[in-house]
């Protein structure tokens, strides 16, 4: 089965990606005939830039999602493969777009449970390897890329895989807050000084909103709250506030995130600098609650919030049905916490108790803290090599990354006005010059490491 | 639980060993109520050489068989503790001696299914984990140490998780050739060569007299073979030939490997310089049939074989109850023919389809041929560290392994004169002077390890 793109949501070339299928092993850890079943692993590739044979192959490890949508918002791996005459492959992640293992049992307890970071990583080990065998390209080079969960997946491939990865770069991979390291408080507090950094009058109409919110739902007065939202219906309990609350946050956080020079169709339809937008409307009246309200959720600015509630939702444990919940059960930890003193936000605390309870009843899963510094490395890089940390400062998550190089060949790049993995996005005019200069970088790096790999497998031949 | 050794089986000091028990996580991959389940691991410790929370921990990373075996045949490991004032470890590997996960239901399909090198190696990371924080142990460097299978698992814990283990000191372990590279003849052709070294003579009459086996079989002259291998009842087709003449191929392959300067009560009980014994008993008359027997299977040398026997036969997949065979039929490639050019036994082709039907009519499981090379990196290990690979020019299993330096911290060390891991043996008086050597060598290198990760990990303090 192909099909052909012929789209690029990032404005980049077109590289006419091809979509595949490839035969995957079901449970890379267990040998017994249910192990041994396979399903349909999606892949998307293109050889209109290769070298045949020789030029190095750069393979996207699929994060929690449809591969399509990041194949066609990393322009800047297409670019790159056009200049060193590279082999592009986008890997889907199982469990994600259409490589479900069991297709539409694919979410059920026990199914689910061949959801996990070792097998994804497994997955793109075996997928290299036996794709290489098949395009006679055993003497190309790998790169791996990924942006987020992603780049955290390309970190592991690395650390975890050198024999068949020669280097990865790593866009605003937070690998180290969700392993458990550094501080809850700093994800909203990044957020909040993004909005902090385009006027302090923002950030403060921002507080004065949520406490309007909390003195009415105090008073119980649910339906100014439903008129000042325009809500279906009122709220009726302080639960129904917490989840409004963690919404609007919601919204504001990923604003952050896409806080790029040029309006994104990457996670819904974003404007130029959104945040900058944001804070135009929370400043333009008096009514903070309407203004609240048209910055998050209403104005033609946050459709998205509507169109892509499922995806935002899934962002903070609140929809039953988004798998990437599962992984935020079991390895991976995202227990941020707001408490409005150090981000604007109203007070909601994510323990690691609210998580067990969470996770043991919607997926009867146990998380096991500790797990994925212990597998993954956490902070112990210093025997890895070949690897790229950028991060963006507008990022929320770029603190939770590696912001500082730990070694000639563990390069931390930051890039100044940048927001999440921006530079794997396509060129843009509008792009900052740090994002320019970074992706330079980059490019140079690569090529480096894909002559050094080139040397060790001529070795082997 | 605790249990004190009272014997030390190579000769060196006692260490009182304590015996104990870790709660260790069933299934380190799926994170279902299953998957959360524990179960008793055995492990052996000893503190009494420990400069307490300061030295380092030597751990031995347990393989296939009852933890105090290994813990009383490797004396090298608490004489180095004594000089280095280290913390001394011997874990038992899950499915094996004590540390069954479902107890006596541990063989049957599906339990078995949790025995895995990637379970023993998570087995192995957890538990140095845990008890270094539970013994004040956080900032003491890890060395882990095997021989064998137990140096394959050396290997991988320090590939795999160099964040946790500083180095690993890996004797006689075959990591190529289990990984399918390299030449299927070379094992029993380097136990062929074992016994033409002592002399030519003895591979001339071992050749002779399988080949008058060959004789009687074939004129089905069955009795005659009875008699002289004074079976319990007579040979009935081809196919007790060839077990036949695999129990006495195994036979000769224990005393390569065992073939030590000194009495050992490792795998049974061997007498000094076996292979030398052996060929004094195949060349003292003129019946070889009858010295064949006497050398592989009846005398006081032999014993071996018939208290042996299972152990004997899990090397070779004979036995249907020991587990070792599941390994081999999943991850661990074992396909070592006989062929009688190369070496001096009867033609036993062991292909991956042989291997492939017999791991499915027996386990239930199907090998995948190529999965431990890019699980455990192959030949493809320039990128790692500090590990030094052991091996006696006696022992077959050497040439399966790394023999020459990779770089400066991949120090490939051989032992002239040496059989399986004797390094990690104890010290004697009949030691050749290239273990005593060797064992030099491996204590400074195990020093500038632990010097060196020292450093590192009070750089996080």
């Amino acid at each position: 089965i192909t099909v052909t793109s012929n789209q690029n949501y990032d404005g980049s070339t077109d590289p006419q990606f091809t979509e595949k299928f490839f035969t995957q092993t079901l449970d890379h850890f267990n040998f017994n005939s249910m192990g041994n079943g396979t399903f349909n692993q999606r892949y998307l590739i293109t050889d209109q830039y290769w070298k045949k044979g020789y030029g190095p192959i750069f393979f996207y490890t699929g994060n929690e999602g449809n591969i399509w949508d990041f194949a066609l918002n990393s322009g800047f791996i297409t670019e790159l493969a056009a200049q060193q005459r590279a082999l592009v492959i986008f890997a889907e992640h199982r469990y994600y777009g259409e490589s479900l293992p069991f297709g539409n049992n694919s979410f059920s307890v026990p199914q689910v449970s061949l959801l996990t970071v070792e097998q994804a990583l497994a997955d793109y080990a075996v997928m290299i390897t036996e794709l290489k065998q098949q395009l006679g390209a055993t003497d190309c080079p790998v790169i791996v890329f990924g942006g987020s969960y992603g780049g955290m997946l390309s970190v592991y491939m690395r650390i975890k895989y050198p024999n068949i990865v020669a280097g990865a770069l790593a866009a605003s991979a937070p690998i180290l807050s969700t392993a458990g390291l550094g501080d809850s408080r700093q994800f909203f507090r990044d957020v909040t000084a993004d909005f902090e950094s385009v006027a302090p009058e923002c950030t403060n109409a921002v507080r004065g909103a949520f406490h309007q919110l909390k003195e009415l739902s105090e008073r119980q007065d649910y339906s100014h709250i439903q008129a000042a939202f325009a809500l279906c219906k009122p709220p009726s309990s302080p639960q129904d506030i917490h989840q409004l609350n963690g919404l609007l946050r919601n919204a504001f956080t990923l604003m952050a995130m896409l806080d790029y020079p040029y309006s994104t169709h990457f996670m819904g339809n974003m404007p130029a600098n959104p945040v900058k937008v944001a804070c135009k409307t929370m400043l333009r009246g008096l009514d903070l609650l309407v203004n609240l309200r048209d910055t998050a959720g209403k104005n033609s600015l946050c459709k998205f919030l509507i169109k892509y509630i499922l995806f935002i939702l899934k962002m903070i444990f609140n929809d039953p049905s988004a798998t990437v919940l599962l992984q935020a059960c079991t390895e991976i930890e995202l227990c941020y916490e707001s408490n409005n003193e150090t981000d604007m936000f109203p007070p909601m605390a994510f323990t690691k108790e609210i998580r067990r309870l969470y996770c043991s009843k919607r997926w009867a899963v146990v998380p096991r803290p500790g797990w994925l510094k212990i597998q993954f490395w956490g902070d112990a890089l210093s025997t890895a090599s070949n690897i790229i940390f950028s991060n963006g400062d507008l990022d929320p998550w770029a603190n939770g990354g590696v912001r500082r190089s730990l070694s000639s060949s563990l390069t931390a790049l930051n890039i100044s006005g940048g927001a999440h993995h921006l530079d794997l996005r396509g060129s843009n005019e509008a792009d900052p010059v740090s994002v320019v200069s970074a992706r330079k970088t980059e490019a140079d790096l690569i090529a480096q490491w894909v002559k050094m790999e080139r040397t060790r497998l001529q070795k082997f031949v």
